[in-house]
């Protein structure tokens, strides 16, 4: 990998590294905090909202991510006295530090999509191609 | 999150950028696949080596993972033909791809311990305040 560049080059250093993401991981690591924030970088949403917008995550695991994301500042659940009260889920100032880790992750995930899909087409073709 | 200049605003992008994110998250979220990429970022290692710098992943685990990533092509394993042979694990091309995500995520990584510790610093102060 050339990240030498960058200041990463012994094995000390990429220890360190390594260790770095680790607890970067910790905190944001698991399949939906991250998703969670990104899909709250259009505006506040309320809970119903972003458990549509996620598709396949279930109302469980939706309330245990924000309680977690909540307690480490990255959202903010604010409720509004409206009858039946309003709550909505916002990001914190905080988690605007997230946002090139969030970038990089998007384009990267869009990349490798694409890669795959290239490639499926590519063995597709072959097939064909055996097949005549 | 000030995402805006990135061209992530409505509803529908930060939706689609969340779908890329799990994607992403797909083959390369977990615990472990991340460290272990930035941990041959100094060079080829050996299993035992990797296990050494990982500190507390089990071989079961780290085995598990090195032929995952074997399997999404982000690793090449190859055994030399040394007696009793010997294996490496190294990168490989398209692991290159992955490098601006590592780097994020190492970054935000170090913030994120030195935030903490300001804050049990600011924490401890208040407490030996409150002691006098």
């Amino acid at each position: 990998m050339q990240i030498h560049t960058e200041g990463v080059h012994s094995k000390e250093t990429c220890s360190q590294a390594a260790s770095a993401i680790r607890d970067a991981l910790y905190v944001i690591g698991g399949k939906w905090k991250l998703p969670i924030l990104m899909t709250l970088a259009s505006g506040p949403q309320r809970f119903r909202e972003l458990q549509k917008m996620l598709e396949t995550i279930t109302p469980k695991v939706l309330s245990k991510e924000l309680k977690e994301l909540e307690l480490n500042e990255f959202i903010k659940r604010t409720v509004h006295p409206t009858t039946p009260v309003t709550v909505e889920y916002s990001l914190t100032h905080y988690s605007t530090s997230l946002q090139k880790v969030l970038i990089e992750l998007r384009d990267w995930g869009f990349a490798h999509r694409q890669r795959l899909r290239a490639s499926l087409r590519a063995s597709k073709s072959e097939q064909v191609l055996e097949e005549k």
